[in-house]
């Protein structure tokens, strides 16, 4: 399919996928050093893919042309050594299709979609939305269910019917709702290719002690590898381990996401925290910003009370 | 600032400025010669200026590429009969300026943003949003109240900043609250370039019998007269007239716009009934999709019941 | 049906029906002279009936034992000047129907019900539940559309459903939704005994100068005369007065509703502007309490601002 | 305290606490046979405690002289064999504090409270609320967190209030949301006689496993011993029997829960199946009622699929 056929999957896909921050120096310009290192500091804990341009990765707030130049840069860099997902999310089905097939070149190995969030569909809508786009896409497609911020949620039954769809291998759930994230797990035996990822951190452990298949955990942006071994000590069983990296995982939530007061926060505090480990920038595309110098501290402060923590045995 | 002089503004802006739905062949091709017809059809009705791009027009569903056709169209066509207002609402600051800039060049008179949607901003994050934004536009700004879709409302307090700020001139009120629209409405000596509009055209006699601009209804791409009479009425306080103009909106709105279930019903509904009129196609860009035979044949049972609608005495 | 005779009713209802403050001593203790000056400084300004026991009586904070004192001093009080209306609203059926009954032996004219408000029911499941509670009973009954508090509306097929049965003789809405209010307005002519009344009182003219029948609205308590005048010249179609007591109106609500944080702020000024005037004590049964100190400060202040307001010409 | 010493209560309280259905003839008649023959079908699962006048237990539907002569009926056949537990949540407070007292002369252990639902009131409100109410109590009480139905959360800062005063000893959380369970699980060391116990059963297993107390599950009316073991297998830690008690809890909820389409659907499904079990009459209170023909066979139908359920090794 590419050059470096840097876009093989292996189904299902399990562990943690982190939802890469875009280090930015400006609204359209890339942080290329911050970037660089933030690839290499992620991959260094383990992961076992990369998703770019979702909620973390303020995929919605950057510029088509910029969404192109990271999903290059990062797919060179990465050159194949864990699988790529892409954000491809949009209110425009044209968009969401270029975006798509410029992935599919540069070597990334599926996609993420959250339903279109301007105007509410219904969920045959939604069905429908999905049987005209997903025949159209060169790559394996994740759905995103993100109801707080789409509005609309991938509901059960248009879960199921997804489920007879080719093109789809799975879903990460943000919603929060373990209720909702159990209900499809019950449903994942018919499909041995599909996996379900959990969004919110601070619930992979129960996820994945209970038959989850991983997260895309923002906190493994800062501390990948302590999300890395939390979730093998969970999928291993090990509940004790499982535990304690449950509530090191909540340390860090507790920490850091938690000084603003807008939803944006977690983004805030994780790019905030890079910066202050000297990985990335942490400019933030506007409606939003980088935390001013008092937020800042307290970001600070709380790093030096989380250090040591990805050292879990 | 263009060659045909086209974008010039009288302000306040008021009366009908409709939100004209886009005339499509599918989803990336506009229906041209319906297009052509249905600017005739609005402009005949006398209204006072035109909003194209926004919720009505689909805006977000359309890519990039075709919303720059559709607006250099429309301003050829137009040629300075009424000013053309541009929806450049999105969560991508720079294609919303990008969007502004192409609208500028092309001759329109102002562009119409709500708050980004995706991520919810808090209403510091907003002022902060439009104090980078305003300044950069070349264009002349109202603001969009849109929270059933948007999510962030223009709270009191960012609408009383904005009116200490130049380059904004007025807001499309289309939360439906006329609580709401009453303070905002209080607050307007202070600006007497400044205008409110509303968008619902169910309460748009009452704004303007108690004081508003206008409306921006999409009714008025239908039976454009009526609403221009019903305006005309109620701002010059003809009683009687404006309660017999608000009646026969109502039934406009009974009649057409809750044949389907989900919000989209609204838009399917003023493409139906167009499309039955023979001005244009109804083609629906994804996530949505033209109404179906049933729901059809009820629409041209609806218009049969409003004909004659337009001749309001 | 009782001694004075007093609960004599005509269809349909029409004008100012405030819902009046209850004046407390205590949480469980009548402020009985407040109750009577309140009561006369009301019914001085020419209002057409009164409403007890609703949101702003803080009905549903109030024991039974009190509700039925409450009911009893103001029937005899009124002793038939205007027709008196008692909430009804409960969670559990018995209570409601308990109540009902102590208020026609009292010699009230009408009852007043929003759907119970715990777990949500379904619209059939509301529809049941009148069928089962209207025919028991002793009392006309208004319905109660209030969904920011009860979280179920009287949505419109529930209510073309209620215009069909004997027992219901109208609506107060208080939703604010002004498409709502017009689309059961449009449904009036069916029932001529029914009327529609209006609970913001920011919308009050325009619901009357639309066809509406009038208002409950909270304002009424302090400024009577002042609500009633608006009425009766929105009434009249006289426009230019009825535009000046809707700004009236607004510097009320402006003045005096928005001092504190939570939605209890309304019931908290008017009876904080209650006391200031020397009307009434301002206790609030739990969980709300008075205005402090400073927030009564700026009561005081606003209503300096607005002395002289009633004197509409 | 009390004749018969029913009420002490061992803290913290844990494992399962059943909230159980209420058994009627009609609106206001208890099923008394039913309720014996349910609280022994109840406590013979090896319960840890009993909740009435819960949600599930319609409290908010009932007659105040129907809960009395629960409470009262309840005592007398539990005679201290497990600890009970009664809802006092009202919007009213003379009504809790009422419902409280008659609970303490009963025998029963402790209270539980959920915010006043009707007027949202602020967080400050609700705290100052409890300040006033807890220390009337005669019962330690938990705090019953329930948002979809009360509108208002106990927030974080809340609970970490409470946990500095006397008199409550822990919380119920139905919000169904386990970030905010973890996050007060988190502050839980402060208080070692607090418990945290969940509501939804589908999340009771993962709460277990990362330290919660236990459950307040209603599928433990129809199948007390399923949940029982369940629970001991999460607290000690025997993962693979945790899981099939997991799995075999969703199935129950799966099967039995979702045949309707309001909320009330999965309290109907309880009584319906205790009603085709033999165990009680499946009579619901105003505004709700029981399940008819159809979707009773479906409940039917779904209990044979139960059949042996409880066996878990």
């Amino acid at each position: 399919m590419n050059a470096s056929g840097s876009n093989s999957l292996k189904l299902p896909l399990r562990g943690i996928v982190p939802p890469m921050a875009t280090p930015l120096l400006d609204r359209d310009t890339l942080d290329r050093a911050g970037l660089e290192r933030l690839l290499e500091h992620i991959l260094a804990g383990g992961v076992h893919g990369l998703f770019i341009l979702g909620t973390t990765g303020e995929g919605p707030s950057l510029s088509y042309r910029l969404r192109r130049e990271l999903i290059d840069q990062v797919c060179r860099q990465v050159a194949g050594r864990v699988p790529v997902l892409v954000g491809i999310t949009d209110t425009a089905y044209v968009e969401s299709l270029s975006v798509a097939r410029h992935a599919a070149e540069a070597g990334v190995a599926a996609v993420v979609l959250a339903p279109p969030y301007y105007m509410p569909e219904g969920q045959p809508e939604l069905r429908e939305y999905l049987s005209h786009l997903v025949p159209e896409l060169p790559l394996p497609l994740y759905l995103y269910n993100m109801p707080p911020l789409t509005k609309v949620p991938f509901a059960l039954d248009t879960v199921e019917w997804a489920m007879e769809q080719g093109g789809i291998v799975g879903m990460k759930d943000s919603s929060g709702d373990m209720g909702y994230f159990h209900a499809v797990l019950q449903r994942l035996p018919r499909r041995p290719d599909w996996s379900l990822l959990i969004g919110p951190e601070e619930m992979m452990v129960e996820s994945v002690l209970l038959g989850g298949y991983g997260g895309v955990n923002g906190g493994a942006n800062i501390f990948p590898r302590l999300y890395v071994r939390t979730y093998e000590a969970a999928a291993a069983g090990d509940l004790a381990r499982a535990r304690e990296g449950h509530r090191r995982i909540l340390r860090v939530s507790g920490g850091l996401y938690r000084i603003g007061k807008h939803p944006s926060t977690i983004i805030k505090g994780i790019k905030c925290a890079l910066a202050c480990l000297g990985v990335c920038d942490d400019f933030m595309a506007e409606p939003f910003s980088r935390f001013r110098a008092p937020e800042r501290e307290r970001i600070e402060s709380a790093l030096q009370d989380l250090e040591g923590i990805e050292d879990l045995k």
